[in-house]
């Protein structure tokens, strides 16, 4: 069984995790692990630099999670972590202060500047990071391509009304606040799909859209050129999981980006803006949580296959249970 | 009065700070300060790329302890250090597992590598890096182009008999105990001096060499093209302080330096090494420590001021004496 996931942070990640555990208890190799092959296609449009550092949020967010070593209260980075750089960067007034770089994830930010600055490609720097534990799934950023997004915000200060600031600003600092009239991945007109991306779509028997923000994970992964239409041509069924449960967002502020595009913040919203693959859309089957059992018939008449499950990921094995009714419903 | 000091990492520390002292003492500006100049050029020679930073240890070293947050006890470093992300590193294969890098240090080290890769000069990034205390004494690298020390070693096991290894590697990793060869500083002889170095130098009413190592600290910032000329041009006496006490080396592993370009290890040796302003050197006067005294008599018939004082900086007054010492004999 190989198995595609598109995903973005923390929320790919716990899904990922959900999906891997899943995939043991259907398909064990009987040595703890599963026979069926797990890649991930990575959102990489909140990429960054910072403080001279190339940061991959979402990346390190998947790699953490499925090395263990992430911190499950916080909800992001490295468990146990520290500041005590970040406190020197802004005493030296490097950096963002409120952009908070842990010492344990400093290292990851330290590793994988010094690859790219040797010349390796974003891909060969994942694929090291991936050696130090065993991950269960494989990590590939969607492009080698820096596609760091812009939010073009309302600011009334502003000589026309509005501004630009980078995502992670208007994400981090500003917690979405500031009305977005639009986002903007730098240059991924013109970048391509990393290496092993296409293959990995065309191969896979299964692919899954993580329930990660649909206008700033999913979307850019599809907005690499390419990445569409190789998902579109896959022979394998598509079944997406619904990042809105009753109208609200299960994590961040992914209202607040569907609001900007016309999306209404709403489970069926969000099946219908991805589009049925029998109307040159993508999905063959959409979970709904249980809260939204009512939108399932209107999406089945739209062509999309459609379940209401319990879409909360309280632990691994809420999360497992998602990724077992996502995997029924698309290849059931 | 305005002071130039070359020198190099710790014992240009120790001696820098003790001379910031001597000037408060000597010169009093009513506030605690003093109306002393104190301009220090940096040797740079060994600046090291490791983990795509850049360090600059002797700067460090003489930033840290003019701004009084060194490490008193292991006589480099910051205080309070920690290993958080050095370990990190370490697990990534990144970096040298025998070179250290402090938690605080680090935190240098990204600001300074970030402003260099926004494409400030060494010399503007050692002038904001020195914004941050009130140091009494203002730093300048020597040079803005980057000469790092290279080593050729004896290695029996090369094909050659010798190879060559960044200074760090011989000096840290392997405490110096591969017989040097000889030292080359990467296209030093196409580096230019840092701006106001030269201008420092012949502005200066004193200029001393702190005792700090003779061939990798002292000697590269000899080297670069054009120093040598300005402080013999100079109107300033020349007064230097032996880094050699009683045939050994006060700390490091300056004798394994001096026996490579043919120096003895000895004070007097050291002394005309570095050569008599009135015979095309560079001296004017020359501390050594009492265990010498009987040297002092042969450099007076070389045409050096000589006279033997306590040289071990054990502390900030014992420092101060030492530069007040070379402050009379050159002045005097």
């Amino acid at each position: 069984m190989r198995i595609v996931v598109l995903a973005g942070g923390v929320g790919g990640a716990r899904f990922t995790r959900g999906l891997r555990e899943e995939c043991i208890r259907r398909w064990p190799d009987g040595e703890g692990g599963t026979t069926a092959e797990i890649d991930v296609i990575v959102n990489t449009a909140d990429d960054l630099w910072l403080a001279g550092l190339r940061l991959m949020p979402d990346f390190d967010s998947l790699l953490y999670a499925l090395a263990g070593v992430n911190d499950e209260v916080r909800g992001w980075g490295r468990a146990g972590e520290t500041e005590r750089v970040s406190d020197e960067l802004a005493a030296w007034g490097v950096g963002w202060p409120w952009f908070t770089l842990g010492d344990l994830d400093l290292g990851t930010h330290i590793a994988r500047t010094s690859w790219l600055r040797d010349g390796r490609t974003p891909t060969q720097v994942a694929e090291r990071l991936q050696q130090r534990w065993t991950l269960g799934a494989r990590l590939h950023p969607v492009t080698d391509h820096e596609i760091d997004t812009q939010v073009l915000v309302d600011d009334p200060e502003a000589p026309t009304g509005s501004r630009e600031m980078h995502f992670q600003e208007w994400w981090t600092r500003h917690r979405a606040t500031m009305r977005a009239r639009s986002f903007r991945q730098l240059d991924i007109e013109v970048s391509r799909p990393a290496p092993g991306v296409l293959d990995t779509l065309a191969d896979a028997d299964l692919i899954m859209l993580a329930p990660s923000n649909p206008v700033v994970s999913i979307g850019p992964i599809l907005g690499v050129p390419g990445v569409r239409d190789a998902i579109t041509a896959a022979s394998a069924p598509v079944v997406g999981v619904s990042p809105i449960i009753a109208g609200s967002v299960v994590r961040g502020m992914a209202d607040a980006c569907l609001t900007a595009i016309g999306v209404a913040t709403d489970a069926a919203a969000v099946a219908r803006h991805y589009g049925a693959s029998s109307h040159a859309g993508l999905l063959d089957a959409w979970l709904v949580d249980e809260a939204d059992a009512a939108s399932t018939s209107s999406l089945v008449s739209a062509g999309i296959r459609a379940a209401a499950v319990p879409l909360w990921m309280h632990d691994v094995d809420t999360s497992a249970a998602i990724a077992g009714h996502a995997i029924d419903i698309a290849t059931g």
